[in-house]
């Protein structure tokens, strides 16, 4: 692993990190053995929280500007990459580095970064994208650009045996997340990455129930790792317009109840597939005969799309997610507070697919309940 | 397109093509014009021919100790990039290049290789590989390397509107048979790049026949182009054993009768597929079910398994395609031939999935008559 950092120039390196786990695991210990090894000198920051936090960004690229060091290794899930790249983008940067997630300036130069990924999800050990909560006004907001693409990612399956049941189930429904906003797009005939997408969502709905009965199952942990990767890389994405309206919805679920970002994906995306449904039933129906496996109503697509729907649902609650408002612990009353957090107003809207203005993100809420 | 040249450091380009169709249709002027609006200067080697050849590579090597370029550009199909690659190869090395086809030296280093492509069908625009027959006894031999990977390559649908149908057709083939050659391993449980490789072939079944009809569809020829890419930059081949004998069965077949290669493909992969369809009848069955569409049969999974094959036969039938050595103008009297040239013994195979001795490989022959 240190020879992996030192191939893309690493001589002295953030080493970036969340809780225990890798800690008591002897993760830690091993990675700094395997630098040290390679003669890689490191400093440490530890603490990532889920949906991680913009003060330990500030803390990270504080200690970049006392420390000085050339590359930001992230040992971790999608929050510890995430806060990992908003360090690596803040320290070459000489503003706040929420410009880059507030939309006020161009992420085009960070600090390269490597993975070693121990939760499967989240895709950012392939992606270019990083989502951080801001803790003034607790606002959840996204930056992008190639140069925050990892470097390398390592994905050993044994290093998710220990995941808890809830946690693998939660990034198997944020994979088919990543899927899905690429699936559902107005861009006509795009067969091959329809195709794709669908591939990566059976995937996960064959191997997750494996990972719940078995969590020592290396292939089927091996399988959805490495469709966590392809699910947000963007090869499913190529040459299509893509939606993320959900993505967006829920980000005011996590930032306001801090549950986990898969849990509030399983209760808002049937919500918004049933919200949308009319808008292109043949995709719906589509997506429902081959990833569901239901038979196509040629008379009556949208039934075969409700049934879709339905059949993801059913999976969802199997595998132990939440699929209501209640279930996740939100609650209805906060509903116009989520709207207002989420800046959709009567001309200012999220999503592609079906653009969504303040009222159709106030009855998707609705649906959830 | 000079800007992209520009980006990977080429100052000074060897623009590598083939016969009169970039030159006629106007491609060639345009790039040596977006070459030289970035001050970027160019020798010229045209003349490759399909399934390249030996001759033309030291020439272009050779024209590189007198005019020194130092980025190679493709400007055609599979044949133009692999003799790029060739070229970019050797061009750095003080042997000869042939070492690195015959494999008597390992390839670490190459000249960049950018492509702009026109035939949908090598996948040689996404991947690490160059394919070339060497004149002196028409052996046709691959090598490969990291640093053989393009640069970037240009993917124009537009580009490709001009093909001859059948020459569409070969192209298809060759794209599925890249995923086929991934598609027949004995790895096990690997669900994710399973389904990948089904998402392709589906593509390409369902793409095919549109672009035949007609080959201005730009929707049709984009999903081609992309799947022939993804088909063989190895997402669909990662961390899984993959065959390829029935590429070095066609290689004997397009080296001594100068056949299209995709061609050559459609009368040996189905050769193979039912000379070797026991050795995993589920993985054959999966195949029929989720690519062509077959009923499983529970109770005889080898009965799907052969419909499969069938189906895969009739569809290469109605593009087109030749599916005997008869139609492919080969001779069945030139099969001990063939053999002797795939250079099989009886203790010296070809392929993974299963290995193919002399014997077997003589069967397969026989089976494609």
């Amino acid at each position: 692993m240190g020879k992996r950092v030192r191939q893309f120039g690493g001589k002295r390196v953030l080493l970036h990190y969340g809780g225990g786990s890798v800690v008591k695991s002897g993760l830690l210990d091993r990675v700094k053995k395997s630098l040290t090894e390679e003669n890689i000198t490191y400093v440490e920051l530890g603490g990532v929280v889920p949906n991680p936090r913009s003060g330990l960004v500030y803390e990270g690229i504080h200690l970049y500007r006392e420390e000085i060091f050339n590359f930001v290794l992230a040992v971790g899930g999608g929050s510890v990459i995430d806060s990992a790249k908003a360090i690596a983008a803040g320290a070459l940067y000489d503003g706040d580095f929420w410009d880059f997630y507030s939309g006020d300036a161009e992420l085009t130069e960070a600090l390269p970064v490597g993975t070693i990924l121990t939760i499967p999800a989240a895709g950012s050990e392939g992606s270019l994208n990083s989502v951080i909560t801001h803790e003034d006004g607790m606002l959840k907001r996204g930056a992008g650009g190639e140069c925050l693409r990892p470097k390398f990612s390592i994905l050993n399956p044994k290093l998710v045996f220990t995941l808890p049941a809830y946690q693998s189930a939660c990034g198997a429904v944020d994979i088919m997340a990543h899927v899905l906003e690429r699936y559902f797009t107005n861009t006509k005939n795009v067969g091959v990455t329809d195709h794709l997408c669908e591939a990566v969502l059976l995937t996960i709905k064959e191997e997750i129930p494996k990972v719940l009965a078995n969590a020592n199952d290396y292939d089927a942990q091996a399988n959805i790792m490495w469709a966590g990767m392809v699910a947000h890389n963007n090869i499913c994405g190529v040459g299509r317009e893509q939606d993320w309206a959900t993505h967006d919805l829920e980000h005011e679920l996590s930032a306001l109840y801090d549950v986990a970002h898969g849990a509030g994906l399983a209760v808002m995306f049937p919500a918004w597939m049933r919200y949308n449904v009319d808008h292109d039933v043949n995709r719906f129906a589509n997506l429902a005969v081959r990833v569901w496996g239901c038979k196509m109503n040629e008379n009556d697509p949208k039934t075969t799309a409700m049934e879709g729907i339905d059949c993801f649902v059913k999976f969802l609650s199997s595998i132990g997610m939440p699929v209501t408002f209640s279930e996740l612990g939100a609650k209805k009353d906060d509903i116009p507070k989520l709207v207002k957090k989420l800046g959709v107003t009567s001309h200012k809207s999220i999503g592609s697919f079906v653009k969504l203005y303040a009222k159709e993100a106030e009855e998707i809420y609705r649906l959830a309940l």
